[in-house]
C-alpha cells in the first residue's frame, strides 16, 4: 500500500467522522429535526453520503455532505487546475451549508477536502459566515476561533487565509462580499511549505493536521452564535430581508463558486451539490433598504473588514 | 453617415418601439399594475431603459428592458465570440422575462438584439416558453405562431431555430429542458445567407426584416395563453410547485445563460440583467412529485418535443 493510499484513507476517515460529529451536534441544537440520509453512487467512480434537514426548528434547511469520488476529469477542465498532471483524479471531503429559519442566525458554509490529480495531492477548504443582520460580536467570535486554530500551526495562516476568503467569496457584479468571511485555502500541499526552515513541519502531514484542527474548530466557531440568536423574535419584514439576502447567496454559488462548478462539471449528484441553495428566496427589483434601518446598516457588513483589529 | 450607422439606428428605433408596444399590452392585460421605468447609463458607454412590474394582478414580476451599449470588450471575452474582430462593440436590443403569479400561466422570455464587433454586425435572439403545468395546446399555439412568422421568410428557419432553442435552453445538470422551447438564433448576418440562390434576400436587411417579424409575433404567441389561464383557480400546493420549478429557471440563467454572463462581464447594470430572476423561489432537497399527479406529468414537458408534428 503506497503512502498516497494511506493518506487518502486517513483523510476519508477523518472527513466521514467529522460529518457524524457535526450532524449529531446540529440535531441536538435543532431539537426537533433529524437528518435524512441519502447514500449515492457516482457513475464515473465513487459516491457519497448526503444528509439533509428540512423544516427544523432552528434550521430551515441544512445539508452536510460527505463524498469520495474518483475517475477521469474532462481534459479542458483538468488543464485549468494549477497542480497535478493528467486527468485522473481522486477527491474526498465534507461540505456543509446551514440555512437557519431565524433571520438573526447567520447562514454558514464549510468545506474541507483532499484532492489528487495524477501524482499530486493537496488539501483545500475553509469556512465562512453569512449573517443577515449586523452583529459585530458574532463576526468577531467566528474569526477569533478560526484565528486561534490557525495560530497553533503558523502565524501567517490566519491573515493569509482570511484575505483569500475575502477575495474568493466576493460577488463581483454586486461589488459586495458574500458575508463576513472566515478563512479559505486551496492547493495546500508539501510543495508549498518551506519545511526546511521549521523542523517538525513534515509537508503534507502537517497540512493534514492543520485541516483536522480547522475542521474541529467549525462547531466552536458557529454553534455559540446560533445558540444565542435562535430564540430572538423577528418580524415578517426581517424574514423578507433574509429572503432577499439569500438571493445573493444563490448568485454567488451559481455564478462564481468553483466547488459548485467542479461538482456540476464532473457530473456529481446534482441534489447533493445544490443542497447549498437556500429553501426560500426572493428577488425584488432594485431593492434598497430605508436609510437608518438595520437593513441599511447591514450593508457595511458586506465589505471585507479587519474584524480582530490585527491587520 | 455609414450604412452601419443607419442599421444601428433603425434597429435601435425598432427595439425601443417594440418595448413601448409590449409594455402597453402587458399593462392592459394585467389591469392593475403599471411599469416602473428606470433610465440608466453604463459607465463604459451607452445605457438603457428598464421597465418593471412587481405584484401585479397577472404578473408577480415582469421586466422589459431596452438597452443600447457600446465600448470595449474584455479581450479574453471578445476572443470567445465566433464573429467579428477586435474588442470594440455595439449592442442594442430588447430583453423581457415575465413571471406570472398564477402557476397555470407560463413564464416567458424574449430577447432580440443587434450586435457589432469590429467590422461585423449580426442579429440574435428568440423567445421561449416555460410553463409549470402541462397544457399541450399552449405549447402548440406558441410554436405555431412562431412557425408561421418564420415560414414567411424561409421554411428552414423554424426547424433550425426550434432545434437551436431546444439545445440552448437545456439544463445539463438536471438533464431537463428549461421549458417547452420556442425559437433561438444567433450570429445571423449577411455572411450566413445564401442570397445568390433567392433573389430579393438582401443580406442583413433580410435578417432585420425577419427579426422585426418575430419581434412583432411575440405578443400574438404569448398573450392568448396568458388570457385564457390567468383566472384559473389554483391551490397552495400548485403555487409551491411553481416556486420549485422557478428554481430551475434561476439555475439556467445563472449557470448557463450567455446573455446573463455577457451582461455581468461587460459590467452592465446588474439590476437590469437580473430582473430575469423570479420573485419567489423554493429549493426543496430532492423534490419528487407524487406519481400520477399533474406535477409528475409536467416532467414529460421538460424534454425537447416535436410540438407541431412537423419534425
Amino acid at each position: 500500500m503506497s503512502s498516497e493510499t494511506v493518506l487518502r484513507e486517513r483523510a476519508r476517515d477523518f472527513f466521514a467522522g467529522l460529518q457524524d460529529q457535526i450532524c449529531a451536534e446540529l440535531e441536538r441544537l435543532d431539537g426537533k429535526a433529524s437528518f435524512r440520509e441519502d447514500l449515492w453512487q457516482r457513475e464515473g467512480g465513487g459516491g457519497g453520503r448526503t444528509r439533509v434537514i428540512e423544516d427544523g426548528s432552528v434550521f430551515e434547511k441544512a445539508g452536510v455532505n460527505f463524498s469520495e469520488v474518483h475517475g477521469q476529469l474532462d481534459e479542458a477542465f483538468a488543464n485549468r487546475m494549477p497542480i497535478g498532471d493528467g486527468t485522473q483524479f481522486f477527491a474526498c471531503g465534507i461540505s456543509l451549508v446551514l440555512h437557519p429559519l431565524n433571520p438573526f442566525v447567520p447562514t454558514v458554509h464549510a468545506n474541507f477536502r483532499y484532492l489528487e490529480r495524477g501524482s499530486s495531492g493537496w488539501f483545500g477548504g475553509g469556512t465562512d459566515l453569512t449573517p443577515y443582520y449586523p452583529f459585530i460580536e458574532d463576526a468577531v467570535h467566528f474569526h477569533q476561533t478560526l484565528k486561534q486554530a490557525c495560530d497553533r500551526f503558523d502565524p501567517s495562516y490566519y491573515p493569509r487565509f482570511k484575505k483569500a476568503c475575502d477575495e474568493y467569496f466576493f460577488i463581483k457584479h454586486r461589488d459586495e462580499a458574500r458575508g463576513v468571511g472566515g478563512i479559505f485555502f486551496d492547493y495546500l500541499t508539501d510543495e508549498r511549505i518551506d519545511s526546511a526552515k521549521q523542523p517538525g513541519r513534515q509537508g503534507i502531514e502537517f497540512i493534514f493536521q492543520f485541516v483536522k484542527e480547522i475542521g474541529l474548530a467549525f462547531l466552536p466557531a458557529y454553534l455559540p452564535i446560533a445558540e444565542r440568536r435562535k430564540d430572538e423574535a423577528y418580524t415578517e419584514a426581517e424574514r423578507a430581508f433574509q429572503m432577499i439576502r439569500r438571493g445573493r447567496y444563490v448568485e454567488f454559488n451559481l455564478v462564481y463558486d468553483r466547488g459548485t462548478h467542479f461538482g456540476l462539471e464532473t457530473r456529481g449528484r446534482t441534489e447533493s451539490i445544490l443542497m447549498s441553495l437556500p429553501p426560500v428566496v426572493r428577488w425584488v427589483y432594485d431593492y434598497q433598504p430605508e436609510p437608518g434601518t438595520r437593513e441599511a446598516a447591514a450593508r457595511d457588513f458586506f465589505h471585507p473588514r479587519d474584524w480582530l483589529g490585527t491587520e
